[in-house]
C-alpha cells in the first residue's frame, strides 16, 4: 500500500516560497476590494471547474489515498457544494456584521456619539495546512480555503503529503478557475514540504493560519504562530475523542440500533474521521456488550498511508497492553494495514482512574466500551474529558439527563442526542470546533457558514463623508446588505 | 504625587487563590444557566449600586490616581452606562446568533441534513487584568468585566497596584449588589499580585483572559495563556501610536482647527490614553507647525503614578537622543511628576528610515510631529507603522485619499475621518482592537457591545427532542430571541 513519493512534487524551497508571498500580499489587497457577490461567481467558476475535473482528480486520490472511489466522489461533491454555499453567503452579506450609528448628540453615555460605521474585512494572505483523511473536502479546496478565499484572502495551501500529486493537480485546477473567472493572480498557491510550511506560516506577510491533522503537529504549528513577533491567530483542529454516553433505559430499549450504529460509525472511513465515536459508554450487563462481542468484525480498507498506519499500530498497541483493557471483540487481522476493526472493553472505574490513558485517540478502525455499574457514573465519566469536536447521549426522550447535556456542551462543540457523530453536514448553524485539544480556537468552527468569520476583523470608520465610506457602509446602502442601525435590524 | 501602598491591600496568596478559583467555577454554571434578561437585572442593580456609591468610590480615586474630579465622576457614568448597555443587549439576544436548520432530507450536500440548532454559550470563569489609566472604565467594573458577566462567565479581577483601595472597595460594591440582585456567590471576586494573576490565568479552570496595558506585561501574559496545556484565548490590548496624517489640502484650509484638536487630544488624561495620537504627520512648512511651536503648553495634570512617570521620562529621553529628533515645543518643566507637554518633530524620510524607534508609544503628553516633503509620502509612511487601535486622516472631503484609507484600514481597528481619536464611544458599532501590537486578538474589540463575542464559544444540538433543547433554541422560541433559521431572519 505505499505511495511512491518519489514521483511526487518536490518539496518548495525558500526561494520558491518568496514569491509565493509577495503574490498573495499583492493579490489579497485587490481580491478584498471585489465586491462579495463578484468573489462569489468566482468561487462558482472554482466549484465548476472541480466538478468538471472530477473523473481526472478521483482516480489521483484513490491511487494516494487508497479511498474508494463512491466516498471520493461523494467528498468531491461535498467540496464543491461547499464552494458554492460561501457563494450564497457573500451574495447574503449578513457575514459582514454592518453596524452603523448614526452621530447622536443625545448618546446617555455622558458624551455625543460620533458617526461610527463598523464591518468585517479580510485579515490579508492566510496558510491552510491540509489534512490526511479528506484528500477533497479538508484539502487543497476544502472548508479552509473556501471559506478563506470567501472571506477576501489569499490562501497558501501547505499540501498534505499523502496525497500530494493529488494536490498539485487539485491546486492547478483550483488556481486557474480562479484566474479565468477574474480573480488576481497569485491569489491561491499550493507549496509542499514542512520547511516551506512553516516559513510560510511565520512570515510577516501571512495573518493568519489553518489546520486539521494531529495533536502534535497541530501544537506545534500553533506555538510557531503564536511565538511570532506579531502573533497570528491559528485555527487548528487537533483531535478528538468523541464519546457516546448511553443511559440505561436506552440500552435497554434501542440496544439494537445503538450496535448498528456504532458499528457503522466507528469503522466509517476506516476509522479516519476526526469525529469517530472513540469511547462506547455503557451498562455492565447490557445486551450491547453481547452483541458487539458477536459482530462480525471484517477488514474495513487500507488506512491512508504508512504513517497512519504505524501510528495506529503504536496506540491500538498502547491501549491493548493497559492493565484495565481487555479485548472484546477483534477481525482476523487487526494489525494489517487493511486492519480488521477492534473493539476494545474496559469499566467506568478504571476510566474514571485513568482517563488520560484510556481516552487516547486512536485513529483507525477501533474504539473502547466503558462499562458502567451505577448511571451516575455517567457524569464522572463526562467531567474526565478533554475538549471535544462532538459528544452524544443516548436516552430515553423523557429521561432528565439535562446534568450530563449540561457537561458534554461545556466539553464539545456539537452535542449529538441518539445520532452519530461521524458524517458533518455543511451548514448554516454546524458547529465543527471545540475547546482545546479538539481545536485552538473554541470560539471558531471549521465546517459551516460560520466559518467565514475565522478569516476577518472588524474595522470602524469614525466621521466619514459618505462617499469616502466603503460601498457598504454608505447610507444608501448600495449592496443592499443585512444590517443594523442603532442595534436594531434596518 | 507618591501612593501610599504600605495602607493598600496585600498580594492574595496562592491559597486563598484557591477557594476564589473555585468558587468562579461553581458560579460561572449558575450563573450561565440563567436566563439572559435576568442577568440584565442583575447588571442593571449593579451599576445602580456604583452610581449610589459615586461620592465614596470617586474620593478614593482621586488619592490614588491623581486624575481630576470631573474626569472621574464622568468616567463612571460611562462605566455605569456600560453594563446597562450590556444589560440591552441580553434583552435583544442577537448576540447569541441562534441559527437553526431543521432536518433536510434534500440538502444538496449529498447526503441528509440532520436538525441542527446552534447558539453561543459562555466560556466559563475568566481573568480579567485591570488597566491603570482607567480606574473605572477599564478596570474592576469596566468593559472586560461588564461584557464577561454579561455573557454569563465568572469574573477574577486581577487589580491594578495603581489604584489597589479604590480596587477593593469597588470589588466589594460590585460583588455584594451582584449577589444581593440574585447572582451566585463567587461569581466576581478581586484579587491582588502579580504572582496570584498569573497563577490564576494559568489555572485549568480559567478559560480566557482579558488585559489592557503595557506591551512587555501584555505580551508576558499572552505568552502565559497560549503556553498553556491547554492554550485559552487571551484579549490583549497593548500598545498604539495612534498616527494622524494631514493632507497639503486639509493643512491649508483647517489648520487651526487641526492644531487646537491635536492639543487638545494628546494633551487629553495628560496623555495617558490608549488612543492619544502619537504621531501627526503634516506638510512641510505648514502654518500647523509655527501656530504649535508658539502653543502654550502648561503642564497637564499629575501622571498617574511613579512608574508611569519612570517610564514616560524613559522613553521620551530616548526619543529626545534620537539623531533625527528636534525639540518642536516644550511647557518649562517637561519631566516633573506633573510635565508640561512636549512636542518633537522629525522628517518623514527619518521616520521612513527608522520607524521603529520613531513611532514608539510615549504614554504621557508627548507627541511627534512629522513634516513631509511631498504627499505620496503620507501612503509611504502608512505602511511602516505597526498595528494600531486607530489611525486618522484629515482631507478635503472631495479627495481622493482612498489608497491612504486602505492602508489605514489594514493597520487599524478604527479610521477617523477629520476627528480625534481621544474619548471613545461605547456604541454598538464601535471597535477598539487592532493588529498586533494594538491587540493580541485583532479579530476582537474590548469597547462597545460587540465586546461581548470575546467571551463565547459556538455550541450545536443535533437531533435533540424539543423539550430536552435550550430553551434559546426551541421552534417555540419562549425567550423571543432574534434567529436565523435555514440561514434566513426568522
Amino acid at each position: 500500500m505505499t505511495t511512491d513519493l518519489k514521483t511526487a512534487p518536490q518539496p518548495t524551497t525558500l526561494e520558491e516560497l518568496e514569491p509565493v508571498l509577495a503574490g498573495a500580499e499583492q493579490a489579497s489587497h485587490a481580491w478584498a476590494d471585489t465586491r462579495p457577490a463578484i468573489r462569489a461567481t468566482v468561487l462558482d467558476a472554482a466549484a465548476a471547474a472541480l466538478d468538471a475535473a472530477a473523473d481526472e482528480l478521483v482516480p489521483l486520490a484513490m491511487a494516494e489515498t487508497h479511498l474508494p472511489e463512491p466516498r471520493l466522489r461523494g467528498e468531491l461533491k461535498r467540496t464543491t457544494f461547499q464552494l458554492r454555499l460561501f457563494g450564497e453567503v457573500l451574495r447574503d452579506g449578513g457575514y459582514l456584521d454592518v453596524r452603523i450609528d448614526p452621530a447622536n448628540a443625545e448618546w446617555p453615555m455622558g458624551a455625543p456619539r460620533p458617526d461610527l460605521r463598523r464591518w468585517k474585512e479580510a485579515l490579508g494572505p492566510v496558510v491552510v495546512f491540509a489534512a490526511s483523511n479528506f484528500p477533497f473536502a479538508f484539502s487543497v479546496a476544502g472548508g479552509d480555503t473556501a471559506s478563506a478565499l470567501a472571506a477576501g484572502n489569499a490562501v497558501i495551501l501547505k499540501a498534505h503529503p499523502g496525497h500530494a500529486e493529488l494536490s498539485r493537480r487539485t491546486g492547478q485546477v483550483l488556481a486557474e478557475a480562479l484566474t479565468a473567472a477574474g480573480a488576481p493572480e497569485g491569489l491561491f498557491a499550493v507549496i509542499f514540504g514542512r520547511e516551506a510550511g512553516t516559513a510560510a506560516l511565520q512570515d510577516h506577510r501571512v495573518k493568519a493560519g489553518g489546520f486539521t491533522g494531529s495533536i502534535p503537529g497541530g501544537r506545534a504549528l500553533f506555538d510557531l504562530a503564536t511565538s511570532r513577533p506579531d502573533p497570528i491567530p491559528f485555527y487548528g483542529e487537533l483531535g478528538s475523542n468523541n464519546p457516546v454516553f448511553v443511559t440505561p433505559e436506552a440500552a435497554a430499549t434501542q440496544d439494537q440500533a445503538i450496535v448498528d450504529g456504532f458499528l457503522g460509525s466507528f469503522t466509517a472511513g476506516a476509522g479516519q474521521f476526526c469525529t469517530k465515536p472513540g469511547t462506547l459508554i455503557v451498562p455492565a450487563g447490557s445486551a450491547i456488550i453481547d452483541q458487539l462481542r458477536d459482530a462480525e468484525l471484517a477488514p474495513a480498507a487500507p488506512l491512508l498511508n504508512d504513517r497512519i498506519v504505524d501510528g495506529y499500530q503504536e496506540v491500538l498497541g498502547e491501549l491493548d497492553s493497559h492493565p484495565d483493557i481487555q479485548v472484546l471483540a477483534q477481525g482476523s487481522d487487526p494489525l494489517a494495514e487493511a486492519p480488521s476493526p477492534t473493539l476494545l472493553r474496559t469499566t467506568a472505574a478504571a476510566m474514571l482512574a485513568d482517563p488520560q490513558a484510556l481516552q487516547r485517540e486512536c485513529f483507525g478502525p477501533a474504539a473502547v466500551v466503558v462499562e458502567y455499574t451505577d448511571a451516575s457514573q455517567l457524569v464522572a465519566l463526562a467531567e474526565t474529558f478533554e475538549g471535544q469536536l462532538t459528544a452524544t447521549v443516548f436516552a430515553d426522550p423523557d429521561e432528565d439527563v439535562s446534568a450530563l447535556v449540561e457537561i458534554l456542551a461545556r466539553k464539545a462543540g456539537r452535542v449529538l442526542w441518539g445520532q452519530w457523530p461521524t458524517g458533518v453536514s455543511v451548514t448554516y448553524a454546524q458547529q465543527h470546533g471545540g475547546p482545546y485539544p479538539a481545536t485552538t480556537a473554541a470560539g471558531s468552527t471549521s465546517v459551516g457558514t460560520a466559518a467565514i468569520d475565522r478569516w476577518l476583523r472588524p474595522v470602524a470608520y469614525q466621521g466619514f463623508p459618505q462617499h469616502q465610506l466603503p460601498e457598504a457602509l454608505r447610507d444608501d446602502n448600495p449592496l443592499g446588505l443585512p444590517r443594523m442601525v442603532n442595534g436594531r435590524p434596518a
